[in-house]
């Protein structure tokens, strides 16, 4: 069975990409970054994924974006937009998927795994410019010079099954690979008690989603 | 002035990139990052490098790269090399480049960088992947889709004044730009009280290089 490494959010989509690789016949080792994130139910969900899914190893390593801020989810100072923008929001996160990337990288380099799983989606999404079939190119074609091993001529492939997916249809993807998407979150600013806000983009994109394939969301809302 | 972010890793290659982004008329802003590498020299060596020839902030950011292993640089099981091996040598890190590319990317957007600027090295150099010129090529064809700041226009260029030099001509722009090669450190072995051990290969390279350009290197050796 081959390696892989599958960058896990805590999310619905990157709870989905796990599934797809487990049954894609893959030996899963997810990996989560505590980047300080706002949201840090976002860590146990993605815990919670991880065992009802099973892995390996799941490694929550820490690397605070915080110090670098330009985002409304690592800088307090900025407001989560609660209606619908124009252009890239202010969720977006500085270089957040190069950065999760090259780690995911290092691991597979590392453990010889031959698969990076991403739930990268570029339908039902913010806009942000790290998750789009382009970038995914370019970082593939970055990912074949630069490691030993890519070098050496053992391919690591980096895996985004949901990117052409909407976001209902990854429910759906994800229901029949296993997901329990109770255990997922999304929200931008989950209150103390893990309750989602139900305005945030994420939210929204969430709530429609679920709406349109007629499944009840069993998380809890505001 | 435009804004460079430096990586600075408190050896030659990287101090000369500091000194020709500083003689490029750029505000630099030098990042070095305490990755769990053996030699903890480095980052005072960086901290004495930055100070000396002037920034307007250093960073040192910590992510354990031994959470991965895969190098003699992070995993202590494995002995430094001591005489020319072929190959890519166990030294190599992996990823280490495209994980410190990432958070140099992260910084430059946040703080509205131009310029990213290292000091990889592809002639005389360990032979790793992740310095060669085509592997700079695909991440600056990654960083044009990357990020926000480069999708909205705003390019962030990845600079290697370095990388066709060999290490004695990297004296030479060094010591013409200003750096002061005795606050750098090479040595993957170097010893508590700061001497460096003369016989890996990053010494190696050092001690021919300044014995070609007939200067004195005015660090310790064993």
């Amino acid at each position: 069975m081959a390696k892989a490494v599958v960058l896990l959010s805590g999310g619905m989509d990157s709870a989905t990409a796990l599934a797809v690789a487990k049954s894609n016949a893959c030996n899963c080792f997810a990996l989560s970054i505590d980047y300080g994130q706002r949201n840090q139910y976002e860590l146990q969900a993605a815990q919670s994924v991880a065992e009802h899914l099973g892995v390996l190893e799941h490694k929550i390593l820490t690397f605070d974006l915080t110090h670098f801020g330009g985002s409304a989810l690592t800088d307090k100072t900025y407001s989560i937009p609660e209606s619908e923008a124009t252009g890239i929001p202010i969720t977006y996160v500085p270089a957040r998927n190069t950065i999760f990337f090259s780690l995911a990288l290092a691991w597979s380099e590392a453990i010889g795994a031959k698969y990076i799983y991403s739930g990268v989606n570029a339908v039902d999404y913010s806009g942000y410019p790290d998750c789009r079939p382009e970038y995914i190119t370019a970082l593939q074609d970055l990912v074949n010079l630069a490691t030993k091993k890519t070098v050496e001529g053992n391919a690591i492939l980096v895996k985004t099954p949901l990117i052409h997916l909407t976001k209902a249809e990854i429910i759906l993807l994800g229901q029949e690979n296993g997901v329990d998407f109770s255990k997922t979150v999304s929200c931008y600013q989950i209150t103390q008690a893990g309750r989602s806000c139900g305005v945030c983009d994420a939210c929204r994109l969430r709530m429609q989603a679920f709406k349109e394939v007629q499944i009840e969301d069993k998380i809890d809302y505001v």
